[in-house]
This record gives C-alpha cells, sequence and structure tokens, in this order.
C-alpha cells in the first residue's frame, strides 16, 4: 500500500473501533434500533472527514487518542444525515453504499429515530471525551453544531435542495447549497483537527481554506462520477444529477472542462496549505485522493 | 395569580425569549426552515421541563441568567421530539398544541430538518453558554443526551413504543416505555438544575427521586385526561389510547382509582425532597400543578 492507502486504513479501522464503543451493541435493547444504526454506520463510508481530522490533528502534533472520539462524532453525525436525506419524504433514494438504505431495510420510523439518536451519541461522545479539556470539547460542539445546523450549515442545505426541486438554479447557487449541504461539515472536521491540535489563528484560517477547497473539489468529482461511472462502482445510484436535470459542473462545462477544474482547485487546496510551515504530505496526499477517487 | 401561576408565568416568558434569542429569524434562510421551528417551538407549549429546571435551579441557589439556555435546550429537544412523533411514518398527528402539526403545515421533509436541526441547536445553545464554566457544560450536555438518546433514553422509548404497536403490554412494560419516552428527558431537566445549582451528590439524589415521580404523575394525568377531556381541552387529539387499546392506568384501574394513584405519587414526589432541608414549596408546588391540570 502506498502512503495515503496505509494512513486511510488505519483511520477507517480507529474511527470504526471508536464508533462501536460508542453505539450500544446491537443486541441492547431496542435491537431494532441499534441494528438500524450500526447497518449504516457499519456500511463502508469512505471516512473522509474522520482522514481529514485526522491528517489536519497530527499536522499540528495532536495524538490519535485525542482526535478518535472527536472524528467518531463527526462521521456519526454525517450517516444521520445521509440516513434522513435517503427517506421518502426527502430524496427517497433505496441504495446506499452498495446496499439497501436504512428506511429499506428498517422502515421509515425506525430510520428516522437512528438518524436522530446519532446525533445525540455525537454529542454526548465529544462531551465525555476526557483526553481532551472540557474548553476544548465546547470548542469543538460549538464548531460542529454550527456546521451542521442552521444558518449557513448542513440542515439549511438540505432545505434549500429541497427548495431548489421546484426551480431552475444556477451554477452559483447550487454551489452555495453543496457548500452548506456538504462543504460546512467536512470543513468543520478539518477545523475540528486544528482546534485539538491547539493551531494559531492563522494557522486555523489556513486550515479552512484549504478545506473550502477540498470540500468543493468532493462535490465536482462527486458530480463528474455521477455522470461517468456505473451505479454498481458508485454504490449509490448512477445519473441521478442528470434525470433531475440538476446543473452540475459536467451538465454547464462538460465533462473535460469539470476535470480541469477539478485539478485548480486540488491545486488551490495545496496552495493554501504553503502558510502553514508544516510537513502537509498528508494533507496535500488527501486533496489527491479525493481528486483521483473512482467512487 | 398565585405563586406558582407567577412563576409559571415568569418560566414561560424567560425559555420563549431565550428560544427567540437562539433560533435564527424567521427571515434568515433557508425561510421556510425557521418558519417550521418557530411553528412548532412557539405553540404555546406547556414549559412544564423548564419550570423544573428553574424550580431545582432556584432552590439551590442558580440565577435566572445561568438557567435560562439549558432550559431553552431542553425545550428544543423536547419540541424536536414532538416533530418528529408526529410525522406520518411514526404517530401520524395532525394536531398539535391546538393546531396543524409541523408536517401538516410545512409538509414532511421540512418537518424532518426542522426537528433535526432544533437537537442540533439545543446542544450549541449549551455549548456556548458563558454564564457557566466549561466543566458545566460539557456535564449538562452529557445529561441531557444520555437522557434524550440511547439506550434507557427518549429516543429508544420511542423505539420500544413503535415494537409494541402490534403486541399486547403489561402496565408494567407500558411504564418502562414512558419511563424513557418521557420520564428521561423529564428527570434530566430536574438534574440539569441541580448540576447548575452545585448541589451535592446527596441533593442530587433527592432530586433524582423527586423528578421521577414527577414524571410518573405527568404520564398517568396524560392517561387520565385521554379518557376524560374532550380535544378542543387537550389541543390534541383525545381518546387516542383507548382508540390504540393501549393498557393505560384507566384501562387497568379505572378512572376512579388511578385518580387516588396519581394522588399517592404526588404525595411520594412531596416525600422525596424532604432530606433536602431547603424551601421546597416551588418543588411540592410544581407537583400539584401537574396533578392539578386539565390539559
Amino acid at each position: 500500500m502506498t502512503a495515503i492507502e496505509d494512513f486511510m486504513s488505519d483511520v477507517r479501522t480507529d474511527v470504526d473501533r471508536t464508533m462501536d464503543g460508542i453505539i450500544p451493541r446491537a443486541e441492547v435493547e431496542p435491537v431494532r434500533l441499534h441494528e438500524a444504526i450500526r447497518w449504516s454506520v457499519f456500511a463502508g463510508g469512505k471516512r473522509i472527514r474522520p482522514a481529514l481530522l485526522y491528517a489536519v490533528g497530527k499536522t499540528f502534533g495532536a495524538s490519535e487518542a485525542e482526535l478518535s472520539r472527536t472524528a467518531a462524532a463527526i462521521e456519526m453525525i454525517h450517516t444521520y444525515s445521509i440516513i434522513h436525506d435517503d427517506l421518502p419524504a426527502m430524496d427517497d433514494d433505496d441504495l446506499r453504499r452498495g446496499r439497501a438504505s436504512c428506511h429499506k431495510q428498517f422502515g421509515e420510523a425506525t430510520a428516522i429515530l437512528a438518524g436522530d439518536v446519532l446525533q445525540t451519541l455525537a454529542f454526548k461522545a465529544i462531551a465525555e471525551d476526557e483526553t481532551l479539556s472540557a474548553d476544548i470539547r465546547v470548542r469543538l460542539i460549538s464548531v460542529i453544531a454550527a456546521a451542521s445546523g442552521t444558518p449557513g450549515g448542513m440542515v439549511s442545505g438540505q432545505q434549500l435542495d429541497l427548495n431548489a426541486e421546484t426551480k431552475k438554479l444556477s451554477l452559483q447557487e447550487i454551489d452555495s447549497i453543496h457548500h452548506q449541504k456538504t462543504g460546512a461539515l467536512t470543513s468543520a472536521a478539518a477545523i475540528a483537527g486544528a482546534v485539538i491540535g491547539c493551531a494559531t489563528d492563522e494557522e486555523t484560517s489556513a486550515i479552512k481554506q484549504y478545506a473550502a477547497k477540498i470540500g468543493l473539489l468532493f462535490q465536482i468529482t462527486d458530480d463528474l462520477l455521477d455522470v461517468t461511472q456505473p451505479t454498481e462502482i458508485l454504490g449509490k445510484t448512477a445519473g441521478k444529477d442528470a434525470a433531475a436535470q440538476k446543473p452540475t459542473y459536467p451538465a454547464h462545462y462538460g465533462i473535460e472542462q469539470t476535470a480541469i477544474i477539478a485539478k485548480n482547485i486540488r491545486n488551490d487546496a495545496y496552495e493554501a496549505l504553503v502558510p502553514l510551515q508544516k510537513d502537509t504530505t498528508l494533507l496535500r496526499s488527501i486533496a489527491d485522493l479525493i481528486h483521483d477517487r473512482i467512487n
């Protein structure tokens, strides 16, 4: 394996072990609820947000023990949003990460509750993280709640996305929705790493720039994959954007030009790291990983 | 007004003002989301949990400023649970507090998001409460997340309630469900007041006893009102328990005997306060208020 593959494998192992410790065992009552949570959490997600958090945290000298629970919490919030986003009243998606979405497998009511309580468990995990000072814990909860809430956060983005279904949006408007819907929590993961690593304000500001580029890069590659990869490789329904006539980057610029834009944004992410005066190999590798991903 | 009416009126004013400051204004985008949140939050709820929190906090000498945000946060978590509980996939209730439930008014997708983000805003509000030390803030988040999560918390109780729809339960099983579904957060409100007021372990233990009785009293009076009051006074659909053939206290013991049980539990709540050696007039009045309520 390459160094970044090693790193991603370690991240997955650690974040999965940590989530396994936070989420009640499947045998605990109510069994159905805990099975549903575990179905969605342990479905082989890419763990991009935890990877960003670990990479930034390690860049600033934080230990793995200090990073684990916050990384797990952010992944749990991401998973709650996916469970609710897949519901019939929302995106109505039956397939997620190559298998039945939570509500297809466990019913709508349980899926709603599984999402609800993943959010609860996430904030609880940070509040009870004894490897961090109480001051850092409340700062982390504040940053993550702002990014996953409203205004300007993940839930705002989902609401704007819902509103957009009935009207034609510009690419700029779509960018703004993505920035809230997925970019904010991605950025929060990077910022959380900086908070735990006690980065200075200047350093945190560079990390914010970098994270914004990573978030945009993730979205553009997502758009590209939607039109270039089949459902089997994506693990979710392919061609959804085109079917919904969404104004994506490929729809606007064409596939070839979009690939060039993606490369430029990857380079912008590199650029944002220059002021740090740290070894940023890992952070640059994550930009490459997202740029080069096939699903 | 009586002293307790004065107190309840002050609680409502303060908790509503605090929530108004925490929740984005209705004019802020996404407007629909913020309107939906405000529709459900400012629907004239009884504010029983905030009242308990203030009453316990004041008993231990906490100031109103120290209590406001946590009281608001607990009320917001209670409201999120109501919004999701009313959804078609859950209890499917069109009426709440005398008017359309959130999903009837704003659609299912927005109601799901409104509930989601109320939880987020609640934990954010506590994390950012500068009247409290960071140590107290993380303790509060931990207590409230445990009570509203799983296992043993509000969401567990809702899942058990769902599971119960297809089978006959004993009154004891129903008690256990209620204890999780509504009792846990009610207790957490009282315990949060003790945490903010820096109560000793012995004092907190007495408050837990008291809160458990209050939670049970609330449930039994709820059961009674369901069979004795019309929909107009309840502000929610009357006779639902009987229609669903739920094994409630009145169904099991009859109305008259249930009223006696309610009075005994009110007296148990009084009794639990004896070890405190404080002025507990307010806490006893809250027990009376719940015992005597007509909706």
